[in-house]
């Protein structure tokens, strides 16, 4: 038998044509977003003061099963995809596994990470619809890296909140995207009514996520020609990443496989949904089947101790409504290295996928998957970021019930990214200072207790 | 006509299973190296003692023009090679010139640099060999972090002397080293004789490359089955190294094109050395015309402004002497971010082509560089580092002649890696503060007085 290679390959010209719309082939369709005020499904008009009109029109299509990447958004995605597909034939020999263990790797390009999708296609239909300049909040820094080079790309302005204990924390990646020029601004700042208002009330605070989204939101409704922009939960975040499913299932159909079980990390759910895309159309259209295994951070646990209710996507409660597996917009998760991954929500696509039994879901302590991000590195010679290495511990458990159960099963996950801007969190691994913090059970009813109680929800 | 791709990718099974030597091929030979107490020709039985069998045989062997790569370490090789050749059809737009630009890009690993090529080799012999350790130094990091991977690859134990002050500047450098299970020293340290001698002298010094590499030296010595091993300069790196350009050709070959002009940075010669070796070859041999641009710091100009003398390799005069372009072994380069590229020497091979003229050479001050290293950062979608820039620079200043004289030439360059961990040079750069400081001719004349008066350099 031929021996597959390390790295599966596309050729450039076998670049996805189009994205595949999951939704399109959803029986049970992802429940709409709710406008805060009416209670009533988000219209187009309700959307578009906020978002570039093809991005919300995208977000609202959930019939065409395919939607055109645009020729020139292709030859802006060949700069850095196609991406491979790595057999882990280090990491199969150091777990002594009879499985065959695959990986679609998505950091080999300077953001470091999957998000670059996304902000290629989000930049490129700003400038087309000639907006001159976008805003955006990032947390641990990937989302913000990726739209810099985006917007740089395009020749779009770009504003960055970027909370301010990880700006603080993370220097360097504010300096990649100031490198790209964008204008990054910890979050809470005096340039805007909400971050003024909460600076007033606490001036050492050191920001959170939902601050700053609201700040990026505040900003882009009363600047010209600007929108804001967002780098998961959405579904045209994921639409924009099943690039990343339908590259892996064209490179499978090259060397005649087809994996079993497929694992992905999970935050808001962008890299997971769009990994998994295509594979999960071909389940609910009664293709093949697969398993399909969400990891997320045990300090995080939305999928596996939230609740599946209509919650707000920022801590400000100022987005539309979302019904999504959700641990309450209010939920402060312990200090978790993967930052990534500490989002209370989760994509609607996803949750629902969930909801109806088509996904399953387990959490893993950051101690636990330091450890395989280790083993790993070694093994395969690339550091992974901390959030993807939620999913190598998660095909990692699989590998391990093949090997006792003697079972040659073909595993495949998502590399998100990579963790050459983590290395602190790394130094507190090596150093044995990395420890877990894991909800209580009474602090997560608490913060179920503030989802808003509205008539869906009942 | 068809259009070139962004990326050429080679199959895993046209990963070159033989390098390129070079010397081979070169009629008139680098000097040999001299034995510093007898002043004659370095034997095998004088370097044994300091590097593995094969890799001591690799440093004088100048007659066979191929030698074998092990398939186990092709079989390391892939996990991270072929490395892409990438047409920057963005940087030619940015700058509007008809020539046609080619990168070889080696940063797609996590050491971030071609180095990874001669590490993997010399940590797969040293264990072949029956060896335990290394020990080796590293100024800037980049050598330190691909050894480290090479040797977790392989189960050797790792220790690397790293220069004090760059320990201290680049301690995530430090982290990815340790991740790997590396034991990473500041030097000068207490751990041997030199370091202690120094310390005693001078306990507040930053260190230095030459003292790094002594200490290093003295433990590999010292210590029973271990060897010292380095990342640049020699001529088996240069050998490990032409896997960059037999890969290079191999993908010219693919499209039907054939470079005009090649330019590579030269610190210690190894990445510009391993670019150029086909093409070279093919110039010695008469087959081809090609023109050879090597591109060095300002600040540290050794083929610019030096002189082809028998010199140290080192600052503590422990070596062997080497006929090289040197500024003289006690050379201290004032500040430069490009670490990489701060060396007093040369490769004795690419010495010894510029002296016969079938190189050229340019020194560039690192603001320029780093104006280079943006617009195509901005361009290509990739962070480079600042060694890698100096390439860059080179290739830009083709590029705009070809724009000025209407001329389509076709350019390749040596993208050697990425600047991740070099964000404080990047802040710097940012923020207006970066400075060029170029020695005098007073200066260089005082350094160069302090190259060993021996016969052969009369």
């Amino acid at each position: 038998m031929k021996k597959i290679p390390t790295k599966i390959y596309l050729e450039e010209r076998e670049l996805p044509k189009k994205w595949y719309n999951l939704r399109a082939d959803m029986k049970s369709k992802p429940e709409p977003m709710l406008h805060p005020g009416t209670l009533n499904p988000c219209t187009l008009e309700d959307i578009l003061p906020v978002f570039c009109t093809e991005l919300a029109k995208q977000e609202l299509n959930d019939t065409d099963r395919f939607v055109e990447i645009p020729e020139e958004l292709r030859a802006m995605y060949s700069m850095f995809r196609p991406s491979p597909l790595i057999r882990a034939y280090g990491l199969e020999k150091a777990l002594g596994t009879p499985a065959h263990i695959y990986y679609k790797f998505e950091g080999n390009n300077t953001s470091g990470s999957h998000k670059l999708n996304s902000a290629m296609a989000q930049a490129y239909y700003a400038k087309k619809e000639g907006l001159t300049s976008l805003t955006t909040e990032t947390g641990a820094g990937q989302w913000g890296t990726a739209l810099s080079m985006a917007c740089a790309h395009c020749g779009i302005d770009l504003s960055v909140y970027m909370v301010k204990v990880s700006s603080e924390q993370k220097p360097y990646r504010k300096a990649v995207m100031e490198t790209y020029g964008a204008k990054v601004i910890a979050s809470p700042s005096n340039t805007t009514n909400t971050g003024r208002a909460i600076l007033e009330g606490d001036p050492k605070t050191g920001g959170s996520l939902g601050c700053a989204i609201s700040e990026a939101i505040e900003v882009a409704v009363t600047t010209e020609n600007c929108r804001y922009v967002l780098g998961s939960v959405m579904n045209h975040v994921l639409l924009h990443q099943s690039v990343i499913g339908l590259e892996a299932q064209a490179a499978f159909e090259k060397i005649g496989v087809k994996p079993d079980i497929i694992v992905g990390c999970t935050g808001g759910g962008s890299n997971l949904g769009g990994l998994i895309a295509p594979f999960m159309g071909e389940k609910l259209r009664g293709k093949k089947d697969y398993r399909f295994v969400a990891v997320e951070p045990a300090s995080c646990p939305s999928l596996t101790r939230g609740k599946y209710l209509y919650d707000f996507g920022d801590t400000a409660c100022t987005t539309p409504l979302i019904r999504m597996y959700t641990l309450g917009s209010k939920f402060i998760p312990s200090a978790n290295h993967a930052g990534g991954l500490r989002y209370h929500g989760m994509s609607p696509v996803i949750s629902k996928l969930f909801h109806d039994g088509h996904i399953e879901a387990i959490a893993e302590t950051q101690t636990d998957v330091f450890e395989s991000a280790k083993l790993f590195a070694k093994a395969e010679g690339i550091l992974p970021a901390p959030e993807s290495s939620h999913a190598i511990k998660g095909a990692i458990n699989e590998a391990l019930k093949c090997k006792e159960k003697g079972e040659k099963k073909v595993i495949l996950f998502g590399l998100s990214g990579t963790g050459y801007f983590d290395m602190q969190a790394y130094m507190a691994f090596n150093s044995g200072t990395l420890s877990d913090t894991i909800p209580t059970d009474a602090e997560i009813a608490k913060w179920i207790d503030t989802i808003p109680k509205i008539p869906q929800n009942a």
